[in-house]
Order: structure tokens, then sequence, then C-alpha cells
């Protein structure tokens, strides 16, 4: 016999088109997202009432958009992140007129994430930095070899970045092997962690095909990294929730979007911006969600970005806060501002725009430095 | 010194908007995805000229389409399934208006790949079915007891399908463990295999987090199953590719859709449906390609359908030729319509339509199975 706790997560699908098509389109997310199955002819009543989704709400937004919530046994995803996905919108990805706006979980299914290993909490503790905004910037352009890299990486922190992470583009390329660039940008890291006293965390991007990326995660502990970049929409977002999980690489996350932007470019298929990028980032364990900021070279808008905030931040079972991590185009007139805006919990990433901004790399990564310490 | 082969990969991007906003994504394009660096800072004239992607081609669609064809170093890529994803499209899959509609790769970069380890002409010596289109059904609904999976499995194999896959909505949960599930049914699909003399194939469903997957495809392999099934969409397709190169593995892989449709709902970003659900599967290690079919319940037209099919089997260096797999609301009444555009290389996978046809699973095996021996 089977047995189900009767506890739900709940879903909220923004569904496009008439009101018959919205709630045709409602049922079948119910049916498809569950069993793919002729409703019809399952005769045991516990799949029928309990494993196919429940409708809990359905309502007009506008007058072609309609909101359904719905309800799945929290068992159905064996609490585990790619089946959770799987549930939420494996198949209803192929369909238009169909986006996820809200995830709401029960703490009977959260206890079973491990979620962030630090979170802001522990995140500041490693650097001892209480009470500014974090920096970041990336190593780059790829084509430099991993000794120029390293030579980058030791001007940051001695200018007193608080991240140093690769550009998500380093992989394992011939021209900056990843375990040599590892090794060498770890160690100059910690060479000027020693003239400075900070505690500046080199992150190196150890994202790769299948156990590899693991296995450049255990690379970079072994070399002293301060912690991890991994883009989720490459490796699965299964490989940040096993390695947040393991307890010998102990090293904070830094998600990465990258392709995973076909998921929230269209207003009527996708999920939202807060959930991928807050809620499941944060349940998969990164400690801190790196995103394109409004007003850069991407086109994410400023309530986007803060609903991402919000879901980085707002209470979510013991799953600890992360740091939400604007990128893509900020520049130095804008720190202030978006101070202001962020508040004191974010970690500024700072890539081109600290290159640009004066021949010294050095006095760059000061003055960046300077901005937040007023 | 860096040192580069002077080989590209092409990709022609969609670009949507007018002529210079059009040129002007393309040039960011070639920058982004690549060294993601300031060009007026690039000193190195090897980065400049030969890292950052190359535009071969810039032509008008329509009055607001354009098609950018741009080469990359095939060395930036590092030779990783998930590193060529990120050059292709992992930053700008965070932009509107730019969409992969074609992939063209050189027989430099193609040996790097180990590509399908079957593909048709290995998967019809592995079933011993060499002149008709092959049957595929799925075990569902989610809910049912391992024991109860296995029956179905059994008859299912009796009846004549060639391959019997898990729901791909099948993953670890209580009430039908994968282990348990794996050998119970693998052992039904044995024992009508010894009954009926044919070679059916289970593939049970092996997508779950990090190195779960890989556990998951050795449990499955020591169980004796025919094969695997894996949603390269939740696992990344680097996971796929990393399993497909295992010699003590060594069985071959049905990809599903799951999680990887909104690549392809929006018409202005994205990645074409032949590039995604032929080449990527196939380049990454698929024997087999699931998609929905059109006409069904999902929204795919036939066009779309055909370019899957060909990229499917079109000539691609040395990899193997894999079988398209469409399903999602295939019917017995349009099975002879169905055969007569797909012809013989072709894997017909039945759901529900198989489970409606009649009361006797059995029997409507058989019926399906002699509507292409005709």
């Amino acid at each position: 016999m089977m047995i189900l706790s009767g506890e739900k997560f709940i879903v909220d699908y923004l569904i496009c088109g008439d009101e018959a098509q919205a709630r045709q389109n409602m049922h079948d997310i119910c049916v498809e997202q569950t069993v793919e199955f002729p409703e019809e002819l399952i005769t045991d009543s516990d799949i029928k009432d309990n494993i196919i989704g429940h409708i809990y709400d359905f309502r007009a937004v506008s007058s072609h958009q309609w909101l359904a919530r719905i309800g799945y046994a929290i068992e159905t995803t064996a609490f585990d992140m790619t089946q959770l996905l799987n549930v939420l919108f494996g198949n209803f990805s192929l369909k238009p007129n169909v986006r996820i706006e809200q995830l709401q979980m029960p703490q009977a299914m959260l206890t079973h994430f491990y979620g962030p290993r630090f979170g802001i909490n522990g995140l500041r503790d490693r650097l001892r930095v209480f009470n500014r905004p974090l920096l970041c910037s990336a190593l780059k352009p790829m084509g430099l070899s991993a000794y120029h890299l390293a030579d980058l990486a030791y001007k940051m922190a001695l200018g007193g970045m608080d991240f140093i992470k690769d550009d998500h583009g380093l992989s394992n390329q011939h021209f900056a092997p990843f375990e040599r660039r590892v090794e060498l940008c770890a160690t100059a890291v910690a060479r000027a962690n020693q003239e400075t006293g900070n505690h500046t965390l080199y992150l190196p991007n150890i994202t790769a095909d299948g156990e590899t990326a693991i296995k450049h995660a255990k690379w970079a502990k072994e070399m002293g990294a301060g912690g991890l970049l991994i883009s989720p929409g490459l490796t699965g977002f299964g490989t940040l929730q096993r390695l947040a999980q393991d307890d010998a690489i102990d090293l904070p996350i830094m998600s990465h979007p990258a392709f995973l932007g076909s998921f929230v470019t269209s207003p009527t298929n996708g999920i939202a911006h807060g959930v991928l990028f807050g809620q499941f980032m944060r349940l998969a364990g990164a400690d801190a969600s790196v995103y394109p900021n409004w007003g850069g070279r991407f086109s994410f808008t400023k309530g986007e970005c803060e609903s991402i905030v919000s879901n980085c931040k707002s209470k979510m079972g013991a799953i600890r806060a992360i740091f939400p991590a604007p990128g893509g185009g900020i520049t130095m007139p804008r720190v202030p501002e978006l101070t202001a805006v962020y508040g004191c919990d974010v970690i500024f990433l700072m890539g081109g725009g600290l290159f640009r901004h004066g021949p010294d790399l050095v006095e760059n990564c000061r003055y960046f430095r300077a901005l937040v310490e007023k």
C-alpha cells in the first residue's frame, strides 16, 4: 500500500488564453506533471486523489491571464532536486502559455533539503566582514594563461575584493587548464591574503561534464580555493545540490545563471525570476546567486531583480538566506544607488567596469572597495 | 603562448529587431559568449583575433529578422559538452531576441565527441529487428508499486514492444523505489523475452541528482536492464555524455525532453528544435531522442518534428545516426500516416493511447505491433 503524508507543495501557474483554454490547461497540468496517464483508466483511489495534482484556486489576473494554484504530494519529488523540477515543469515546459509564478513548500518537504551550507551569515563569518556590501570580480578574458589569470587574482585580492571568481567561460581549455589555473590562482590569493590580512575567497569555475564537476570541486578544495562557482543550467541543479551537501568539500558556492535565460525571457512560458534565481538556487544549495542587474547590458527589470532578492532572503523553513549577487554591467558610478536599493546583504559583481575604471587594477579595486565602506 | 588550430565551429543566430539593433547584438554575441570583457582593453592579438567570435555572414531573413553566422575557435569549448553549450548560448540565453538556428561542427571538433554508442544500426542489432519502425511504451502511472509496474512491463514485452521505458516521472519515490523497481521490471522483461524469443529492452529512468544518476545506471546494468532513459534538461547534457562513453555500462540511451521546452517555445529566444533535440542529444550520446509529435497534445509542428529527424540522421562526421522517438499523444489510428512520414527508422512511443485501446494490454501491444509489420 502506498503511504502519503498528505503534505502538498503549492505551485502558482500563470496561464494565458481564454478562460476555457486556461481551465483545460490547469486540469492538464495536474495530470501531465504527475501520472501522465488517461485519468479515466486510473482505478487506484490513492493515485486518483493524491498523486494527481490538486487544484486549490483559479482566478483571473487580467482578461487573458489566469492564476491556477496546484498542489502536489511532496512524495512525488522523491525529495530530489531534479525530480522536483520535473514535477514542477518537466513536460509543461514544452507547452506555450504556462509559466511558474510562485512556489511554496511545507516544512515537511524543506527538511529533506540541505540548502546552502553557509548562507549570508556563514559567508560573512568566513570573510570576517559584517557591515558592508561584499565585492566580487571575475578573472578574464578567456584566452589568458593560468599564469596571467593568477596575476590578476593576486592584484584583485590585494585591492580588497572579497570574492574573485573565474569567469564562467573558463572551463578546462588548454590555454589555462583547470588544475593548473586553480593551483596558481588559489596560491596567488593566499599570498595576497597574507599581505593584506584579508580573507578573500577564490572561486574557481567547476562547471563540467558529469562527475568531472565533482572531481574539480575536490581539486579546488585541495588547492586551497575559498569556494566554488557553478552554472546549474549546464550541470543540472542536482550537481549543485550534491556539492552543497559534501562535508569533505565544505566550501561556499556561488551559482551562475548561464544557459538558464530561456526560462525567463518569455512572459508566457517559463519560470519567474524570483523562483528560478532565488528559490531554486537557494534550495539546491547556492550561498550566493549571480544574476544580471537591471540597467546594465541585460534586460532584467528592477522589479525582477527585487523578486530575486526577496526569494534569496525571505523565510524558507530552516533553509539559510543567501546573497543576491547582481552583475552584468555594474559600474563604479552606480554603486551608491545600488547600495541604497540592495542594502548591506548583497554581493556586487563587477567585471568589465572594474578593468575599465583605470589602468591600475589594484587601485581600481581599492576605489570600488572605498565606495562601499563610506 | 596560446596555440589554436584555427578550426571554428559555426553558429547561425536568428536575431530580431531593426538592422542597427541586430548588428549590435551580433557584435555583442561575439564578445559576450567568449571573452565577456571590454574589447578595447584586450592587447593580446590571439585573443582579439581568434578567441572573440568571428562574423562570417549577416543577412536579412525578413524586415525585422536577421541571420548572423558566427564562428568560434573549437578550443573555447574545451571539448566538453557543458562548455560547448556555454559558448553557444550561456549568457545570451538571458537576452531576448536571439535564437540559435543552426550549428555546424568541423571534423576536428567532432572527433573529440564520442557520440552515441549504438545509434540506429547498433540498436537494431541489439533488438535484431531490421525492417520496421520500432515500438516503445512507458510504465505508468506514477503511484503504482514496483510490483505493479513490473507486471505492466511483462505484459508489454509479451505483446511485442521493442522498448519499455519507465515513465520519465518515475524517480526514486518511496512507493516504487528505484533499485527495487529496476530489479523487478528487468526480471519481468527477461522472463517475457524467454517466452517470446524477442529482445525487448527495458529502459529505467536514471535521472537523479549528481552522481546518483551514474550510480543508478550502474545498478540498471547489474540488474540486466537493456538500456537507460535520461532527461538531460534535468541532469545536464554532460551526464548523458558521461554515460554514453562508459564502456562498463555499455547500454543504449534514450533521451527525454523534460524541462527543455522553454528553449523552443519562443520564436524569438532559445534554440531551434532540430539543434536541441537532434544535434545536442546526438552529440552528447543519446541513441534515441524522445520529443512530442505534431498533432498530439503538444504544439510542435510537423516541420519542427522533421527538422529533429533530419538532425538525428544527417551526416555528422563519424557520429552515428540516431532514432527520432516521437511521442506525446500518438494513437493507433495515426500509425499508418506516421509511418508514411517517418519511414522505417523511427521509434513510436505510445503511452496513454496504448492503454486506452482496449482492456487487454498484451492484445493492445500486439495490435500496435501488427500496425508496423504490415
